[in-house]
């Protein structure tokens, strides 16, 4: 049972974060309420990680710390996201099923010690953490303070996959409800080669390591992605429809991991069965571009939650402790980033974690409290943050407008892509779709991130739709992005679009299927990837690499051609009216300039506004508009 | 049973590729034949991964659609190539003996899933695979389209060593039968050190992962390669003799794999066991040498085959899809490629695949018929490929004329030096002796390689022998070289040759043994080996680098020394006339620049002839004069 | 049974060699003993590597060959010392005994074929080795030609953890005995945290592989290191007692490994249980500052004898054959190695080995006598050398004197700062000692290292002690350290110096803790590690990298500021006056020429006495005063 994604966000922002109490004696939660209340928090998430301490063997529970800390914070009027507390199963569990544990491809059984240990198929890891969701919303459903209920804790982020026998069971079952017959499984895998065909169900097993220089099926292992988000998210609704029967009716979360390089979950489903959605962002502070990758994810998160507020769950104070070099934010730069998000639509900012841990693997990882104390320069920051999200009040449970430009982003592709044996070791998915976006944001140019799936309709509210290596393209979305074009859309089509059809099957007569041979008229006969340190020049002078294609063009209006390299004199870039409008067809990977003159001849003929621009972010979220700039490191709004 | 490499080619070249029709609609095979017949194929390799297809369970068999393939191209008038298809079992058969799975050195048990997953000892894989060859032998043995039988395929390129106890016990076996006592085998090993003694033969496992910072013996790893090559020739042996059991008449053979980088099969030994020797060769594109790295695999293949002709049993079209960049071939590449190994000794060029799949791991693999079809160049150039082949036939059957160089390529000495625990771990064996090859190259001399084993009278067939590196040397090897220089031929020899006996134990009183201490008179008493980076300049003028080595001669005619470095002053190079003719003893490895200077003057006192050479290979084959010329990008022939 | 770390050494100079004959014939042996009294040899290592050859089966004893050579030894008047040859188990005692072999965290069993493979917990090993240290001591205690016994060889090279379910018995015992309770250790481990709370002692493993991105319990991790060390320290104990028991009476070492990257064993705990220390050093030989690290070794090997003379047991005479590229010694380098050695301490100079091996992984590996033989520059060397030890006679025995510095060297903090989830992956404790010795090195002051768990007193007799990133540091050490600078002493510590307590618990209230914050008046706040790239320039001129912090001082007599990076115009040095003397605080990491120029001032204000310097080594030993010229690469005495 679901509400429907029916929440809407109501009263203040939300300021606060992650609160493990049970790391400190009693004594010092009567300082910790007396300080949340100095830093404006009016929310804390409670038990992620509090599995071993609230049942303490199989089915005893210890609730009185967990009663206690609950009463603290609603007799100081700070409200609760309460955790399933599932993130992390205890010792005693893993030991009484040792089988539960996450198996790696290789064969190697995971042990506890970490956090998150668990393979996702386990049904007895299911029906515990069922178990314990469904007795923390029996228990605490109707208290006040509860604001929300938080499922277990960044799913899949160190179980994506797991490769145990129990899995091979889950697999295959899976597999029996998507094919139905084993035919059209060996068809889809394509295992008429390399003697791979199955004649039985119980033949197939997890894509465990093969031999040296061999790799599993391609197709196999795109639906390893598949099933994997599947079972992780068959975890997440058991979760969630338990604390529903239990008669709770706080609104239901599970917090995503928006950044560039998780790849396993496809939050666009995920997003239809929370009540609102939250995420976690943590800027990879070795990257010049981290306030760029920042606002991508604002906005794809934004694109998850179709639009609708949503919540910034987990972001830091200042360094983490899991990068090589873990930067301290400085100059202002938080407020950047907490503003940032909320300008994109959170409601609220959340951190990990409340006051800073002296042991375990996270005690270098910043808090609101830092060890140090309050008489720092980090406490000094959470308190004028915590005023100034008391100042954003206004937009709280605003949607945003919707942007003229859409890009697509598909899971599927991405995880076809994350594979070896394709032309070039280069193909990156996230850094093609990532450079993209840095141009449009560098134009001022906001966009709408949707994914695969869509309708005619859906790409119709858009003025600009982006395909920046779409991998995977079915019929249906093949024929609503030329039936788009053909009625007044425009298309930009990067090269390595639309190659497979969504078993990983190749189009044949010309790279990237009907909407590239048919639509665009350009004829892609053949690869050419270069290394990464090729510099390829195009006629127009702009500046590619990493990619040329022996591709010719029939009757496109304009046409740019590489000057040098094997594929000189071939289509590099073309421009076609498909309907009333221009597409221009990308064959190549322009540097980061390049793409910012490219994009922004795009935006100029089809008149797109832009705000902004050059580090310099102007967004409109309900009656604010916020400026945030990175040139002066400052951050306001009117 | 063996023909004993008895046979001789006739008719046309052969002109074709691997055809993998259970890919794909028997519909599709009608235009496949019409194809072929116009690009002028006359051979195709058929049933390579075709296990799982028709042996669909233990002993269940559908030949269906391989009689129809089979009579189709029969009626097109093209021949077969007919594999046994046992390259990769099927999952039914790894389900029914998981036990027969390959295992890694770390204990890891290989999946389904890749391809060619089977223990090289495993008696299933043994009798299921000779079964399976005996099968398709009787059925299709006396098929008038059916040329030649193609043995499994690539032997060893993913599971070339498996660590599994079904290994360990023919391991076992292996050893007994090679060393008969304890005893020996304790002392070939050298077992007195590191407490390594073995009292029971059962108390020896194959080389599996000892402690951090640890290697297994190295004796013991040079004789589990050794038993490993063992391993796979007697399978190939049981599915050849099966063949021959049933009655079929046609050739055998089994492609190799002649790549600068493939160590694990002796070749030389594999050759005896052919009808004709056949092999793939891929190049590596990235590498700017790839054509004379393509030279010299197709003049080592020669080397196989004593001379005669042999067969390119694979090569691509254009790119490949598992390098890191995959290269497309461009500007008249291929046919450089494919005549250049027609010209060394090819009796065709044959090729991986005839038609792109559209699904599975080599998808974006280039194969004869692309995916974008027949409007391309990639077909048109295949097409036009067949006609000059067919241009070619007055060299079918031809064998090539011996060169007066022989260079001796060492199996065993590669596997020696393939471990750690070396004076340097920038020993590379496969690279001095390309880099010497380079050189020869460049100067347009002609060699054959020849192997150890030799006797005199072999070594008396050429002017001039060379050592790169055979760092293992035999009693009677070293006697051979010894005798074959005092009367009258010429040696060159590089540091780090002749340093141990075929166990690997050093031989004493001056590195080099007999043949550099006391035929050459140099007395080298200490290897200095030094940094990639180190540029060390000889009293000649010439750089080399890597290595340096205490060193003095007692009575060369002419010595050449270090200038800089911890052995300033001692001998870099000597020249010693050992009987009529001088020999030359290089204790450096020289620059390639250097390498040309040096077997410049070599050629040229030893009178020896060239033809071409700076990048144009002029090349004699039968009645034919090849040029192929890598600055024009020209090929020709009269 | 200890005798107390009572031995004093007498007579001369030791001079030898491990000496492994069970790899030669017999009549090899006679050669040997000619040729050690040609070189002065007087003591030889024999056995380390003979257990399958001294027991052949289960309780089944070869003693003839040892039985023999001994005598040959004896009659040559060559000294013995006798190793228990349990270094490396027999592959007997491996198949009897598969559950001994060690386990690695990721769970692969390994194998016989390297050496030293055992689990560090095994019961059967202990009793097996024990067995045989009984054995040998019962046969040849009373033998005049053992001087000494050598237990074992290089503990915990390639062992030094294990993971194997036999380790996690033992390892819960040794929690239990430490912790008592488990509420207890979940406290010091902060197990309340990530849900890891223990509720039962057979729920704790040992820190096996975690799921990806996730590492085991720091503090777990930290125990586990202190429980490696307990349990090979018991083994080492066990063979110690046993010969003991036999009533031998010849003094008892094993030889430590003092190299930079060897972490595994707290010496200066293993030297209380020796009746002298002895280590094996090998230089790395790429390191262009390799002359430095050896006078390191060599002084904190000082350290672990508390300043009585110790024996270097292993060193090379030339290359060693396990690093990328092993160099061979030049140019009287070896004289200055051996004789450094001596001139800090060691009572002789003895190798790894006497002749080198013709087979086997060490083949390589120089020797006393090299594979050339005895017309080499090699054996003239060590024949020279063997000389010039026989006249540095006088120095037997004598102790060096204590110097006026004293270096905390702290195992602990070094286990706890090589884990992840810190700061900066650049925290390198190794490195940052070895920088601030090699600028002492450079500035010709003397040092001792000391260890944590020192009194006031202790530290009271020198002038000047250095804290060089001294993780944790307890109540008790704290407390002294803050005496002895109140009443006198002087101190420089650097950041990251006393963040946490024993059990890896951060100190809340300002980095550093009453030491830091208290004492030097410093209050971090927050650290901000930068890019190992970042150069940082102080006020002061002096030049940093990787660290930065935001630090305040209250009151100290001189503050240097960063004048760049994120904490510009923040402390990165300040000199306050704790007690009469001035102590340092430095909150970065300087360049080597900064340290030289800060530690000269310091040495400077404190007037502590240098001699030598700049690459002169002068040191004074009994009543020699050794000078070792690396700028002329002379060494001498007088």
């Amino acid at each position: 049972m679901t509400t429907g994604n029916a929440h809407q966000f109501s009263g203040p922002l939300y300021y606060g974060g992650d609160y493990n109490p049970e790391q400190w004696d009693e004594s010092v939660w009567f300082e910790d309420v007396a300080l949340m209340r100095e830093a404006g928090v009016n929310l804390v998430t409670l038990g992620v990680f509090s599995w071993a301490n609230i049942e303490i063997a199989d089915g005893v529970y210890e609730f009185g710390w967990l009663d206690r800390i609950i009463e603290l914070l609603h007799a100081n009027g700070i409200g609760i996201d309460l955790a399933t507390a599932t993130a992390s199963p205890p010792a005693w569990l893993l030991k009484n099923h040792p089988e539960m544990a996450s198996v790696t491809q290789e064969g190697i059984r995971l042990a506890h010690g970490g956090r998150q240990n668990y393979c996702i198929s386990s049904p007895v890891y299911k029906a515990k953490s069922t178990a314990l969701a469904a007795k923390l919303a029996e228990r605490y459903g109707s208290h006040p303070a509860i604001k929300a209920w938080h499922v277990n804790n960044e799913y899949g982020c160190h179980n994506p996959m797991c490769f145990c026998d129990i899995s091979a069971v889950a697999w295959r079952e899976w597999l029996q409800i998507k094919y139905g017959t084993l035919h059209s499984l060996n068809f889809a895998w394509g295992t008429h080669f390399w003697s791979q065909r199955y004649h039985d169900w119980s033949e197939i097993n997890p894509p465990r390591q093969t031999p040296m220089g061999t790799s599993p099926n391609p197709t196999m292992m795109l639906d390893f992605h598949r099933f994997g988000n599947h079972q992780i998210l068959e975890l997440y609704k058991s979760e969630r429809d338990a604390i529903r029967a239990s008669g709770a009716k706080q609104p239901i979360t599970t917090n995503f991991m928006s950044m560039k390089h998780f790849r396993y979950l496809n939050y666009f489903e995920w997003a239809k069965e929370v009540d609102f959605v939250s995420t976690d962002h943590y800027l990879i502070s070795a990257d010049p571009l981290s306030h760029v990758e920042m606002a991508f994810e604002a906005d794809i998160t934004r694109g998850f939650a179709e639009g609708k507020p949503w919540l910034l769950m987990e972001h830091s104070t200042s360094a983490v402790n899991w990068q090589d070099v873990n930067y301290a934010k400085t100059d202002g730069q938080l407020f950047r980033n907490s503003i940032g998000h909320i300008a994109r639509g959170s409601n609220g900012a959340m951190f990990f974690q409340w006051r800073a841990s002296i042991s375990g693997s996270e005690k270098f990882h910043s808090a609101l409290v830092p060890h140090a104390g309050t008489n720092t320069r980090n406490w000094r920051t959470v308190v004028e943050l915590g005023n100034k999200v008391k100042r954003l009040e206004a937009v709280s449970g605003e949607a945003t407008k919707p942007a003229k430009i859409a890009v697509v982003f598909d899971y599927d592709s991405w995880w076809a892509l994350s594979q070896r044996n394709l032309p070039s070791t280069d193909i990156d998915y996230p850094d093609l779709v990532h450079e993209w976006y840095a141009a449009l944001y560098d134009l001022g140019a906001r966009v709408d991130f949707i994914t695969t799936g869509f309708t005619r309709e859906k790409l119709e509210q858009y003025e600009l739709v982006l395909l920046p290596m779409t991998y995977l393209l079915n019929d249906a979305d093949e024929s609503a992005l030329i039936e788009y074009a053909k009625n007044g859309g425009s298309l930009v089509t990067s090269y390595f679009t639309g190659i497979s059809d969504e078993n990983d099957h190749v189009k044949l007569g010309g790279y990237g299927g009907r909407l590239v041979r048919d639509a665009y008229g350009v004829f892609v006969e053949e690869f050419a990837p270069q290394s990464p340190d090729a510099q390829l020049t195009l006629d127009n002078g702009l500046v590619a690499s990493h990619w040329q294609q022996w591709a010719t063009s029939k009757d496109a209006e304009s046409v740019i051609r590489f000057t040098e390299g094997p594929a000189e004199g071939f289509v590099a870039m073309a421009k076609k009216w498909i309907g009333r409008k221009p597409s221009w067809y990308l064959g190549t990977r322009l540097s980061p300039e390049s793409n910012v003159a490219f994009f922004g001849t795009v935006l100029r003929e089809l008149g797109i506004e832009t705000a902004g621009g050059s580090g310099v972010e102007i967004i409109q979220r309900g009656d604010l508009t916020f400026v945030i700039d990175h040139n002066q490191n400052t951050v306001d709004w009117s």
